[in-house]
């Protein structure tokens, strides 16, 4: 498109968003105007893009990390032809595609859900990587960032992970419109701020006028012909641009345009253009599944390993038998033991150092592009990229999570690395499966498992090493369960997974020593639990107790709580958990302090049955 | 100290944290060993410090960001003579307060709990910023920082708002040792690319090397005299410094020293030097609280507000009473109502912009100087500063934590702006209180309330009004609950909080007209529970039907569980819960999709009670 048609593509969009907005009756029509022309150059000059084919390996990937800005997009999917005006205004409103915000659950043009902001750019980092290290087909990334969102860390992160990447496939154009939600931003129109700080990351910047189409054009050639560095585009714009009532007015974030009709008018009236957006190169997918035999590690029963130790193991013989795998870390990987997907399989490891928000949101990319990422580092620090998770279950993605070193089984490190509040925030993380292995076979089938299922999966794995108990044949089902221990004079059921299975297989037969036989159940599959093993369990012996190394709040005893909330019976219900703040002290220390040792849970164990006697 | 001196005591600290570790059998001598000078020079020379009274408003501030290189701050104690050699070598042990990362919970000289990097210089900016814009006191803050560490975002989200708030107070000190756990950094010893970062966001910066003890010192004064801006001192250093065994060599992060004794040696042996630290100047502290009386809001019964514009008037009167209250927000002031405080105390309002992690680390750094701060973002985007939550409960601290735009009640804008997992996150906090009122009036009293608990404390604020149904003078105890319907025929409770209240109070309207009594009880206090009455109502009706705006895991049903966890029999449970992943709607239609309206409560509990019947 040329100068004049590119000018009244931009009015176009800015008309569109107006009249969407308009019809929500809410919506961000100020914060599209803004970027208008950016988009429109992008659009109609450079994206390539064949919207039929979504999957299209050529594709080049567009993230609206401004997730605000949705009329801006869908108004540029009605310039392209490929959604209707009168679907354009349906936009924020029950079952239509067009959300407040974009998730790719609704639209397949959408890589990953934004509104969270500063996660557009990151995850745009994990598209380009999988494009320039894993595919090589050549496609380039665009994100539309907005300033505000240049606060956020993560952008920092990614900044840094694309600058180290040298990711030259990827431009980040910032929409420097001055104005936050509640007002000015840190630095306003200073374009050079942020030029400064892309510039110290390894980025090339272009600082341009982003209400002049051909500077824009100009700038784009720029980052598509910059080699070895990212591109970042730094535009100054006004927010409401084109309708003097709103342009670069505070106060207006958010908030429909109050007299749409006028602004409309205003912006030149509604128009119809059309624009046929370059199709993709052909390019071929290089990572088909490999349908390799997937020969997992076999444990002998009886030998001491760490579960860590087994999905690392795991993890390698599965990037083995699938080319598709890839493994991420947060500069722990000779703790999760991640290092040995590194050695054998280099090609597909990425280090993120020690960003583990930027490390969920590359595997979130990848997950974008097909690939089955694993994304590992200490389950304490995986609660930094809590945000980061959240949204990824609102895309859909299908990401494997792994936290090792849980709960205070660490020993003498102390709680800042304990992993105690992970089980609670991986469940309630929607669709989540969470799943916490005790020995080394059970971590490996689990590994394996994981990978075909939808959704955020997680793996909670142990720092110390742990008896071998299950056979390496035996297989352990998603929502399935063990029973370790049953009898028909059971009278109380011990529920454990992880680290407190084998002080519960030790408190039983302290218990049992005693005469009180109890039934010991290992939970390894913490969501979906075994509803039907549970309530068997709560029939048979009347008082369920559960003991996890993790807090009291939303892990496993919660868990356990799943197969009875229908209104049925709901069993006695007794739980152990980390209730204190650890210090430093041995593992043993720390377990007995904790309460969740074979002491204390044969102790509790005997008070129950003795109690519910008296009862 | 003269320069002789300076590099004995170094060698002190480098062979007292050889001798700790060995001792411990674990921890971080190599960490210890790279930062030795960099301490010595600090600590004899710089620092000005009272151990005997950590709380001298005129003292400077230590921050040991990474926290791993605790045997470098416990032997800095020890020549500081106020812990002696044989508490050193109780570093690691249980019941010891040399614990593996140091916490402040046990010892008073430590600010913020440490070990989770990247969060030291973020709750240093805090500090600096307590004594830059409300004490005043010409203290100085000082950070000592890993290389490892600075992938962290948070470390930039830190150096943009101590850059913007031209924190001079406050020295960032990088122990650019080359080597992070697993390997080489992504810059090893290349300074200047630390230099170019933190000049970008308008720091001052110093390139040294960090094992020449008068450049040190000359750095350290650059710093102290550098005005206008915050100094980063970029250090060259070996890891494992002094020890050729283990000096600069990959693989050793984490380990004592293999043999301790020749390294002690190497090192010249054991020293007893003894540091007599500057006294801090004489110093007044600004913010006595003032016992202004309070006059919190009143709201007329009947009226619609929303719950976050009671807390924004409610927390600007508690800032007219109390001159120690502080309030920050993440640049949604407008959304979260904090800005009604802002306008009314801009000298206590500090605008973290979009930064959650830096905002809630603000926070931290406040509460250690005894300021009460209230820190306040939409409840979806404290996720993201879940990591930060977490270390500040390590901590011991005490910050209030408000989370607006609770659940699929904000209706349009979807999924990313909704809180529906915060519940689960704060309720697995240790020692956490939260708070979910549903009214005005209720929350007026909690917010006053949360000022004099300990720990982390949280309140859930809704998007849209509501009525008011309780009156300016009711009281609302912390762990307490209002039973608002209530008869001897109930067969039935309905448990709720926040916006589902009045969609529980419509159902009992409802039902009863159908001949079902229900009870119905507003748990503002979702921990703690109220457990008396919980349990009362268990015993009185039998089953408890929870109803949430939030997942069905970790939140209000599982909170309920808490009165029924001592083995005592449980009453049936069920659960109206956020099951599905909401899309755009207008609140009402979201709480219907959701299951959690008049309507579904409704049905719900006439199922149940027909059940109940036929069982």
């Amino acid at each position: 498109m040329n100068t004049g048609e590119l000018v009244e593509l931009a009015q176009q969009l800015r008309v569109d968003s107006v009249r969407a907005a308009a019809a929500a009756g809410s919506g961000h029509p100020t914060s599209s105007m803004s970027a208008a022309d950016l988009m429109a150059v992008l659009l109609a000059n450079h994206f390539r893009y064949d919207f039929e084919r979504p999957a299209h390996p050529g594709n080049d990937r567009f993230v609206l990390s401004k997730g605000h800005a949705s009329p801006l997009l869908y108004s540029a999917y009605k310039a392209a032809g490929v959604i209707d005006d009168e679907e354009l205004l349906t936009f924020r409103k029950q079952g239509s595609r067009l959300e407040g915000h974009p998730t790719p659950r609704r639209l397949d043009w959408v890589e990953t859900a934004t509104g969270s902001l500063g996660q557009g750019l990151p995850v745009g980092v994990g598209i380009a990587l999988a494009g320039k290290r894993l595919e090589r087909t050549g496609y380039r990334v665009w994100v539309l960032c907005g300033d505000s969102e240049m606060a956020e860390g993560s952008v920092w992160e990614a900044a840094e992970h694309a600058g180290h990447e040298h990711l030259d496939n990827l431009t980040a154009i910032v929409d420097v419109n001055r104005l936050g939600q509640r007002g000015p931003t840190r630095h306003g129109h200073d374009l050079d701020a942020y030029a400064r700080r892309f510039q110290a990351f390894g980025w090339h910047t272009v600082e341009v006028d982003g209400h002049d189409v051909d500077a824009i054009g100009r700038a784009y050639g720029e980052a598509e012909s910059t080699k070895g560095q990212p591109t970042a585009i730094l535009a100054r714009t006004l927010k409401g641009k084109g309708v003097a009532d709103v342009q670069d007015r505070e106060g207006l974030h958010g908030k429909p345009l109050k007299n749409a009709d006028e602004a409309i008018e205003e912006l030149g009236g509604v128009r119809d253009l059309r624009v046929e957006v370059h199709e993709p190169p052909a390019a071929r997918m290089l990572h088909a599944v490999r349908a390799g035999h997937l020969e997992l590690p076999r444990f002998e029963k009886g030998d001491e390993i760490a579960t860590r130790n087994a999905f690392g193991q795991a993890l390698t013989a599965l990037g083995t038998a699938r080319g598709d795998v890839v493994a991420l870390d947060g500069e722990v990987g000779d703790s999760t033991r991640a290092e040995f997907f590194a050695k054998e399989h280099p090609d597909r490891y990425i280090e993120c150092y020690i960003a583990e928000q930027q490390m969920v949101a590359a595997a979130v990319g990848l997950a974008a592009r097909g690939w089955v990422p694993y994304a590992s580092t200490f389950a304490a620090f995986l609660t930094r990229a809590h945000d980061f998770v959240r949204m990824a279950s609102i895309s859909g993605s299908g990401i494997n999570l792994v936290g090792s070193h849980a709960g205070v089984a660490i020993g003498q490190d102390g709680p800042s690395q304990m992993g105690l509040e992970d089980l609670a925030m991986m469940r309630a993380v929607h669709g989540s499966t969470v799943l916490y292995p005790c020995d080394a076979n059970q971590t490996a089938h689990l590994v394996a498992e994981m990978a075909g299922l939808e959704g955020i999966r997680y793996l909670r794995t142990n720092r110390g090493e742990g008896p071998v108990i299950y056979g390496p044949d035996e297989e352990f089902p998603i929502g399935g369960s063990k029973v370790l221990r049953s009898s028909d004079q059971d009278r109380l059921t011990i529920v454990a997974a992880g680290v407190t299975v084998f002080e519960a297989l030790a408190a039983a037969d302290a218990l049992e020593r005693d005469g009180i036989r109890v039934r010991v159940i290992d939970l390894y599959s913490v969501k979906p639990v075994d509803r039907f093993t549970l309530r068997q369990a709560a029939e048979d012996t009347g008082c369920l107790m559960t003991v996890e190394d993790h807090r009291e709040e939303g892990g496993l005893g919660d868990a356990v709580l799943d197969a009875f909330l229908d209104g049925r019976p709901t069993p006695r219900l007794v739980r152990l958990a980390v209730r204190t703040m650890p210090g430093s002290a041995s593992p043993e220390e720390q377990l007995h302090a904790a309460g969740i040792d074979a002491e204390s849970i044969t102790a509790a164990g005997k008070l129950l049955v003795e109690e519910a006697v008296v009862r």
